[in-house]
């Protein structure tokens, strides 16, 4: 069986801000876009991995949380019903400016003059700890890697692994939610702000949390994939077993760039260098924006991934209409349709 | 009299959207700043221009008024507590990177390690047609250069003069609220998008905006303030009056970069050229963002004037902390601070 292809102009390669932004873009200069996405869902890391993060410098939102600037992006390009092809890996990358072909893992085949790269760090997952039956207690949701949401921690034991910024920022998060908190590192130095270093100090100091250190993970006890007690251990084999209803590891993600990785585009360090004047990669016809991108001032900002998103659908815009002079207008003169 | 200066160690000229997200991204940053600007308001052109417009592009604003988007930048720069200096317009700059003197029209004086350039198109004011007493029905608001109510004129006559996107676009916007609205123009050809003008057509068609060309505004006619009508002429002489009660006339800004043209900065017709990966003008120490900035792939849109906020604040931090490696924090990680 064959589908016949998708034909539009503009393929956008991961569905994050960046990339949401980048399909509003090209619809306000009349280019059609896809957005293509390996996620089941359109907002990337935000919608994946913190949701209920608040985000305090998108310009203009005092605080927003990651889901909600995600379901502002949703509204603000409704109006042109950008069409998405999610759950779908893109494997393969061939042809030229003005004329590329892109197959997707279900084997489904995109045509379009010209391709977006936004997929942030990449298709992501969580780096998990070496323990036995792992597996079962994170079906149950007894251990997990990100928080999606809060409220179910309320009145809980939890045991929070980590040394970094997210087991420290959770900690904080959760230290008014839980009954008891418990922080294993298997260091005495955590790496974050100073002014986060002296929340937690004063949170310990007032009990709300328990510093475990130098510990690390060492087995899981419980039944039926209820979580009862982590046992937790020094380099020395001195043991403790934490009683515990909730194991939430935080140990950064793995990240893979998948098949980018083949495709005929410089990298730099696993980033894609662009020209900063209009945002293509050194593939004529390939543009990148977001995480992913580099250039000399780069800021990983989903402000300057917004700001890349207008600058990629300028430098876009002659390939999809060569005869045409962009003839430059604010969006208060011609607005978006059905607004 | 001498005033004693004011010491900060990032001086902002201009209050418009970017100078007041700049001050923001200072304060991230830990780097004191002061918002000077002409007029004795912030919002620059949005609030005095065109408060009541409604922008489609600012990033998970699906449709935002300049006079929200700037009420939105003030509240997310509030927990920061930044000074302004309003009503002062800064006639002098000296000294070098790390140590200038600024000097207001009202002799104030200003010392700050750097400067960020934000004035816009500079200083702005409408282009006022030569008409007899026309100070008298300004005065009283009975003729208007921008809109910044479009309530008080419910059901009342109104004469629009001119051919561009503001005209039309304010036509447009009243003419289900004013009882009726003449359009004159010195030629039958409006400058507006094809989209603007088919909506135009469809107005006049219905009868709720009448199209007066080719005529020319000649006089006033009025009492005690209150417009009466409009005597309006073609090239011929051939003359026509317009009973109505408000006059908003749509010529154009004439903008003034003021005392910025004397300072030793490179200028390229009008704009200050900048190096894209921290925003520097041609004289260390003094940046520029926003309309008054120029790089390759500029695009003249308040969200690059956010971004290159950001950009600039991080390239201004080694002068502020010569001595600190910055450590790149994302907002979640810290939050601001008393939220």
């Amino acid at each position: 069986m064959t589908n016949s292809p998708i034909v539009t102009d503009v393929a956008i390669i991961g569905a994050g801000p960046a990339g949401l932004f980048a399909a509003f873009e090209c619809s306000m200069l009349k280019m059609r876009s896809l957005l293509i996405d390996a996620l089941d869902n359109v907002g990337g890391q935000c919608t994946a991995l913190y949701p209920e993060k608040p985000i305090y410098d998108i310009p203009a939102h005092p605080a927003i949380t990651a889901q909600e600037l995600i379901e502002s992006l949703e509204k603000q390009i409704k109006p042109f019903s950008i069409p998405r092809l999610l759950s779908h890996q893109i494997i393969e990358l061939k042809g030229e400016k003005g004329n590329f072909q892109l197959t997707t893992h279900k084997r489904l085949d995109i045509h379009a003059k010209a391709v977006i790269i936004a997929v942030g760090a990449g298709a992501f997952g969580p780096n998990r700890p070496p323990l036995d039956n792992i597996e079962v207690y994170e079906k149950t949701g007894h251990i997990q890697y990100y928080v999606r949401r809060s409220d179910q921690f309320i009145g809980k034991n939890i045991v929070i692994a980590g040394g970094g910024d997210s087991a420290i920022d959770w900690a904080l998060a959760l230290k008014d939610k839980a009954n008891h908190i418990d922080l294993i590192h298997r260091r005495d130095r955590f790496r974050a702000s100073p002014e986060s270093l002296s929340r937690l100090d004063a949170a310990i100091a007032e009990g709300k949390i328990q510093k475990i250190v130098p510990y690390q993970l060492k087995e899981l006890h419980g039944e039926n994939g209820i979580l009862q007690s982590v046992e937790v251990a020094t380099m020395d084999g001195e043991t403790k077993k934490l009683k515990t209803d909730y194991l939430l590891a935080f140990f950064g993600l793995s990240t893979d760039l998948g098949p980018l990785d083949k495709w005929n585009i410089e990298k730099t360090a696993g980033k894609i260098p662009v020209n900063p004047s209009n945002g293509e990669s050194s593939l004529p016809g390939v543009f990148a924006i977001g995480d992913i991108s580099i250039y000399p001032g780069k800021l990983k900002l989903i402000l300057q991934g917004f700001s890349e998103a207008a600058t990629v659908a300028h430098g876009i815009y002659p390939i999809i209409y060569p005869d045409t002079a962009l003839h430059f207008e604010y969006s208060t003169t011609q607005g978006v349709p059905n607004t």
